[in-house]
Order: structure tokens, then C-alpha cells, then sequence
């Protein structure tokens, strides 16, 4: 699959050209016959002999950009200065930071937010300790903690280096949720120790969010985590994408008029995603789901499962999941199925195997940035595509879901976050696309549209209070 | 001591008085007759009859307050409303937040800040770990750490309770330093379990404060916490409080026309506070130093120094100051002294101790919130007095160091901070006072003073690169 240009590899290009002549007219082309687009042309300073021109322009790939500015160089006349990446430029010293609420003018402002004033608010917590949701930021913030062991498909890149995706992480929080969060990038991979970490800074949060954590540390570290905590742990990329895969699939049957009872479900991943995805699919109701991994259908009587703990998660798999006891190649088990979702590698099914689906088939092919199969290719034969990229229709994005569920989570003052809880969001973010909206290629609502967040929250809250796990802070003195 | 009326005791009433006659202006005769202030006056609605004022006071404590509000009841025909505490109003849902520089809206906005183009700054940073001082928050982050074992006066109130302190001090970084602190409140006060928490959230941060630990853990905890990490790890309580000191200490000098290296310096005090000033004065060549803690004059023959452990901050004490071998209790230990510097406890002197004191005296009676010995009392024979107080001249504050000695520490992007760049921070802070602004009621400048933070960063950040300790990264790509 050719990527189109994109902003996110995009540059602004500071050069010189005669001002007079065919210049600036050969520059677009010279762009736009090596395969970029341009975004802007800001003529930034002009005389009678040369302007100087800002163009900013969207590349594929780095190696793309490259090859437009060595197509530039060779139109006549010009000189090329400064090249500026726009992605590197926006994250020059970071992309979030810390204000404060009120100003500190003088004296009085400072006796009232610092000493001698905030020691009685400090006295009143001591003495109400739950006031501190009330009375601190710990009302509304979220640590995003991971181990920079699993970023994006970047893999075991470390702390620092995952530190921009916990920077833009938050700044979704803010954007989406109005959710105050903080990155913690820790310098540990152990188990036992980022559970005492995370246990440690919880009084200063009202939710975690675990990101980017590798699987399986990352199902021990949550579940002990939750196990300690009274607030509530999300590992996002467990959970939010299950519930938005939840809240696809469910207007994905609306689409092709079956029932989630019914439907066969096959799985390519057993991964943290994919374990997370499986689990959520069956308490809303799935009956038959298949899973395959890269050693082909799990199932109890596979060799490298019988020597397996019995709480491993593949066992946990094959305890819960293929009734029929179906054993083969992922490829073998598509065929009939009614739902295809992969969690897994780029190019794991062909256009054939699309095609040996059952009729109305629903293809979820999420692998990122290259989907399990092209998903021009699965519409061919397939009734509802979703993928996690951007340029398709169905976009299976977590930024539906967690600033909603935090939002809902935290207006709730909830201790914890449990499946009736995702459930809830997953149901309020299906419902978000009305009957007269829903289509083959609108399954799922854009991230941009503004009443998501709200509904998710909404739902969450409820499901909280109904599950009588919001805490009751005391009244104001 | 009778304390003033404070803002940081404020409170506004809501109530209703009848229009005619004269229950305004009783108002106020019936607050400054209970002892109180009445800071503002707003009529928030008028009518024929009835006329609602929104009345905002200051008291001297919470009592106080009760008792003005008992006060106002009895003015006839008035009608007692809502009652707010300004404080308590000012710290709902937290006095900090966290925000993103840049606006996201739309999927170009998306696709820089997040995913994908978010992944080729992780995979820059990934080849080169220290970029992460150039693209990240890191460059301009400070953690805030405590365990709550020592908050204010207030002592050990735990990690919930010391929240609203941690918060305030962030919003003080940010407001003279524009440094972005996060607290991290801390669910232990294990050593051994503070440093391994501090070291693993330590690649997010530039700089780490610790606060109001208790002592003498905070010596271990910065002590191995300077040695594992390549950032600075500054206690506040301790070098913040050391810097002021000395700078004061700087100006009194020059008042009474002393030098350092000849003047005898009578301490009370031997906790964290205590300990930083004595090693802040001896580098910056204090040679005549005794210590007095609660069981008299520290030195080497005293019963409980014989048998304590040779690592221990006393032994420390003892071997490195009282060169003259001085015994006997801290009042004995003042006759004939040059400064007294009390980190200690209320009323450990009288007005005949520093009437005994040398000619030309220098009192710094830090005690908060009830000094060694009355201010007014010392001035009436001391030369230079100095309390922690903000109701009387040379109030010694930490916000005069922390921001400056940390934008000092960033800007140069240090990998720890020593003894040097506090002494150079002490001599700038010293400076910002002019010689013809230089005398007895102003030996240090004010927290708003707006030269201060400036002047401290500049002084330190030359020191760091001095000492060779400036990181150098990479330049942009």
C-alpha cells in the first residue's frame, strides 16, 4: 500500500527565488511531481530582484522529504535555506505544561495558596483524607505511567523516548476530557517494582492510565494494581481499544442485521490488545469466538499449550473461547466467519480469504501502521472495513474512549473501573451514531465529533453510582 | 505575640440588611470592634427594602472568625447568608493544572501531537537519550517529591494531606521561574523505597525537589539520590532555606561592618534546616561555629555523642565545628556571640540573651510561626534582626531560592547541583540589594521583587558550567 503524504512527515522550506520569471510556479510542480503536496507558499519578504519564500509541504516518509528538497534544489535560480520539520518544531521543549489557577500578585495572594494559609487545608485533609479529592488536584488527575516497553509499534524504546506519546496522551486528556494528566516515565521494567511505584504516587491522582506496558507483565501489573488501589487503573491499550472495537462491531451487526449472539468471531493476536478485545467481546455477549496467534487456532490440546500454567493467558483463551474445539491455521478458520478482527501483523490474510467469509462480512483489521489486510481489498467482498489508520473510513481510535471514560470515572470520584463500566462506554459510544447516520463506512464517529466524550462520560458516571463504587467526600466547611 | 488579621484567615459573608439606616455602616464598626478587618464591600443587589452585601473580612484564626461572624448577628435587622473561606474557595479542585502548548483542532493537529507523527521524535529520541532534554517536558520539568512525614509545622500528616503545599510550590515555580513542577505524594516513608521511586520517575523530569521530608531520612535519601541520577536533587527545606540564610547573613555582615571568617555564629537547631545552614556557612568560610540542639552545645564529650554512630549528622556536628571545645547550654553559648541563627523552636531565648550577645548583633530567629525570641524584643539591642515571618522586615524565604537556583539548574541542563552553585546563589541573592539600599530593616530583598529569580538563575547556571556539569545535546535534525 502507497502512504499519501501526510502532515505528520510535513516541512516548511525557507528559500530564495528570482522575483520575476517562471520560479515560484515551478516550484508547486517540482513538489508535486516528486509526489508531495503543498500546504502553504507564505512569500515571507520580497524585492525587486529576489523573494523569499516560506512553502510547507507534506511528504510520505523522511526519505520522501529528502527527495523533494533535492527536487527543489534543481529548479533554477533557486536557494534552498532552512529546512524545518513541523512535528520536530511542535515538540521543541515539550508539548504540555504546568499553570497555575489563580495569579500570584502580592502578599495576600501568596499567604492564601502557599503558607501561612494552606496549612489549614492541609489540617482539614489530614483530618478527612478524602477531602483531598475535593480540596487538590487529585479531583481531576490522571498519572500516565508506563515503562516504555511496548510504544507504539516502536517496541522496547524505554522512558524516554515514550515520553512524547505520554506528552500527547495528556494533551488528549486535556483537549477531549478537560482531564488534568501527567506522564510518569519509568526507568524500571519490573513487575514488582512498578506496582510499588504506581502505588506509591497514587494520594497525588484519581485515576491511573498504564500505557504502552508489553504484555503479559502488563495483565499482572494492572490486575495487582487494582487489586491495591481505590482508584480506578486502565491499562488503554487493553481497554480502550476494546471497548471502541465493541462499539464498532455493535454498529457493524446493526449494519448487516445480525445478532452478536449469533455470529462466529474469528481473532488473529493474543496479545494485550487482543486478550483485552476477546474478553469484553464475551461478556457483551459473543457465543463463538475463534482465536489464532502466530502459532495458528488456540486450543487446548495445542503442544505448546499443555505444558502451559494453567493461568497463563493463552490457557486462560482456550479455557474461554472456541466451544467447537476448531484447530488449524488462521487462515483455515476465517472461512464461514462472520467477523474478522486482528490485533496482530501487516498481511496475515489475502483477498481469498476475505472473499470465504460468510455473507455480510465484517472485517476489523487494526494491525498499525500496515492492517492485516488492505482493506481496499477486504471491501471488495467484506460488508463493514475498519482498520486503525486514518485514511480509511471506521477509524478504530482509543481517543473516542479514554478522556470519556476517565471524565465519567472521575466526576463519579470512582475507586475503580470494572467491565459493567466499559461496557457502559462502549454501548453510549455506539449509540453516538444515530440510525440515520449509520452506514457501512460510518460504524464508528469521527474523534473530532464533540458529542463524544460527553456521552462516554456520561454512561461511565452512571455505571459507577449504579455499582455503588463512588466515593462520598465530605460537604465544604 | 498577637497575630494580625490575615487574608489567609478571609472569609466573605453573604447577608442582607434593611436599605435605610445605618446597619452598613454598623457592619463594619461591628468587625473592627471584634479585632477584625473588613477587606471589601460589595452591595451584589439593591431594592427598596432589603440591600445584599457580599462583606469579605480578615481574622487573626478560624476562632476569630467564628467570633466576628457571632459579632455581625448582633447588628439589628441583618440577615446572615453563605459564608465562604477564601482559602478553602481558592484551593477547590486544586490551585494547579496541566495544559498543552499547542491547540488540536483537527487530524493535522492530531497527526503531529499524537500518532504518527509523534513516533519519528520517539525514534530520534530512542538513538539519543538526552534529546529528550531538547523534546520533551523534560527540559523544563521539575518533580516536587515529599512523603508527607514533615509538612509545614504541621509534622507528619501523610502524603494526601501535604498535596496542597506540593501544589502551591509548583504554582510558585511557575510564577518566578516558569519552571513546570508536578507534586508526586508519596504513600511510603521507607528510605530505601523513596529513592527507588524517585531514581524510576526520574527520566521524565529535569530536576528533582524533595520537601518536607523528615529528618534524618532526608539526608540518606538526598544523599543517594545525588549519587544515582543525572539530574539535580535539591532539598528544599534544607539548601533553600542554607542559601537565604547566607545571603542575609551576607548583607547583615556588611551592615555592621563584620567579616565572616572573625564573627562568632551561635546555632539552635541540629535538624535538616539546621545542618544545610551550618555546611552553607562553613564553605562560604565561617571559622567560629557552635550548634546547640535541645540537650545543650553540640560537641565530641557529650554524653550522648560518645557512643553514636560516627556517620551520624551530630558526630558530623560535633567534629566539624566548636574548634574552642564551648559546653554548657545554648544561653551560655550566646554571651559574647556575634549571630544567632535559630531553626528550632519558640522563646529558646530572652531579651538579656541577646542583650549579651557582642556589639553590633545579628538575630535570625526562624522559628515559624513563633520565633526563638520576639523580633521586636531582639531589635531593642540586636543590630540586625531577621525572622521567617512576613509581618516583619527581612522575612528569610525559600521562594527567594528554589525558582531561580532551579531555571538556573535547567538552563544550563545540570546534572546535580553542589555546594559551589549555592554559594553562588547566595552571593547573588545577596547582591540583588544594593549598597545604597543596604541597611538594618532590609538586608534581603523581597519575594516580589522582580530582579531576584533572575539574578539567582544567571549566578547558577554559570557555576554549573563552570563545574563542567552542563549536559550538551545534540542539535536539532
Amino acid at each position: 500500500m502507497a502512504t499519501a503524504p501526510s502532515v505528520s512527515y510535513s516541512m516548511t522550506i525557507r528559500l530564495e527565488v528570482p522575483a520575476g520569471g517562471a520560479a515560484v510556479s515551478q516550484l508547486t510542480t517540482a513538489v508535486e511531481s516528486s509526489g508531495g503536496s503543498v500546504i502553504g507558499l507564505d512569500v515571507t519578504a520580497s524585492g525587486h530582484e529576489r523573494l523569499r519564500i516560506d512553502v510547507t509541504i507534506a511528504a510520505s516518509s523522511t526519505a520522501h522529504a529528502d527527495e523533494i528538497v533535492a527536487k527543489l534544489r534543481e529548479v533554477e535560480g533557486i536557494a534552498i535555506g532552512k529546512v524545518s520539520d513541523r512535528t520536530f518544531l511542535m515538540h521543541l521543549g515539550g508539548k504540555i505544561e504546568m499553570a497555575s489557577k489563580h495569579p500570584i500578585r502580592n502578599r495576600d495572594d501568596l499567604s492564601m495558596i502557599y503558607t501561612p494559609g494552606v496549612a489549614r487545608v492541609c489540617t482539614q485533609i489530614a483530618a478527612n483524607p478524602e477531602d483531598a479529592r475535593r480540596l487538590t488536584i487529585k479531583r481531576n488527575s490522571v498519572a500516565v505511567v508506563t515503562d516504555g516497553s511496548a510504544v507504539l509499534g516502536l517496541g522496547n524504546i524505554g522512558p524516554k523516548a515514550a515520553l512524547p506519546v505520554m506528552e500527547g496522551k495528556a494533551a488528549l486528556f486535556k483537549r477531549f476530557a478537560g482531564i488534568d494528566a501527567w506522564p510518569l516515565c519509568l526507568d524500571t521494567q519490573d513487575t514488582d517494582a512498578i506496582v510499588e511505584i504506581v502505588k506509591a504516587v497514587a494520594p497525588g491522582f484519581a485515576g491511573i492510565n498504564l500505557e504502552d506496558i508489553s504484555a503479559p507483565r502488563c495483565f499482572e501489573i494492572e490486575a495487582r494494581l487494582r487489586e491495591a488501589l481505590d482508584i480506578p487503573v486502565f491499562h488503554d491499550d487493553q481497554h480502550g481499544t476494546a471497548i471502541v472495537v465493541l462499539a464498532a462491531l455493535t454498529n457493524a451487526l446493526r449494519v448487516v442485521g445480525k445478532h452478536i449472539e449469533d455470529v462466529r468471531v474469528v481473532m488473529s493476536g493474543a496479545g494485550a490488545a487482543g486478550t483485552a478485545i476477546l474478553k469484553l467481546l464475551l461478556a457483551a455477549g459473543v457465543k463463538h469466538a475463534v482465536v489464532a496467534d502466530i502459532h495458528g487456532v488456540v486450543h487446548s490440546g495445542r503442544a505448546d499449550l499443555v505444558d502451559a500454567a494453567p493461568d497463563s493467558p493463552l490457557c486462560w483463551i482456550a479455557d474461554n473461547t472456541n466451544p467447537e474445539g476448531v484447530t488449524g491455521t488462521l487462515k483455515q478458520a476465517v472461512v464461514g466467519a462472520d467477523v474478522f478482527i486482528g490485533v496482530s501483523a501487516p498481511d496475515v490474510l489475502g483477498a481469498e480469504d476475505v472473499a470465504a467469509m460468510a455473507e455480510g462480512a465484517i472485517v476489523f483489521a487494526l494491525a498499525n501502521p500496515d492492517p492485516e489486510v488492505d482493506p481496499a481489498v477486504a471491501r471488495r467482498t467484506a460488508a463493514v472495513v475498519a482498520t486503525g489508520r486514518s485514511d480509511f473510513p471506521n477509524q478504530i481510535n482509543n481517543v473516542l474512549v479514554f478522556p470519556g471514560v476517565f471524565r465519567g470515572l472521575l466526576d463519579a470520584q470512582s475507586r475503580t473501573v470494572n467491565e459493567e463500566m466499559m461496557l457502559a462506554a462502549a454501548r453510549a459510544l455506539a449509540d453516538v451514531v444515530h440510525e440515520d447516520e449509520l452506514n457501512a463506512n460510518y460504524v464508528i464517529p469521527s474523534v473530532f465529533n464533540d458529542r463524544v466524550a460527553g456521552a462516554v462520560a456520561g454512561a461511565v458516571r452512571e455505571a459507577v453510582i449504579e455499582a455503588g463504587e463512588s466515593v462520598t467526600t465530605t460537604t465544604m466547611p
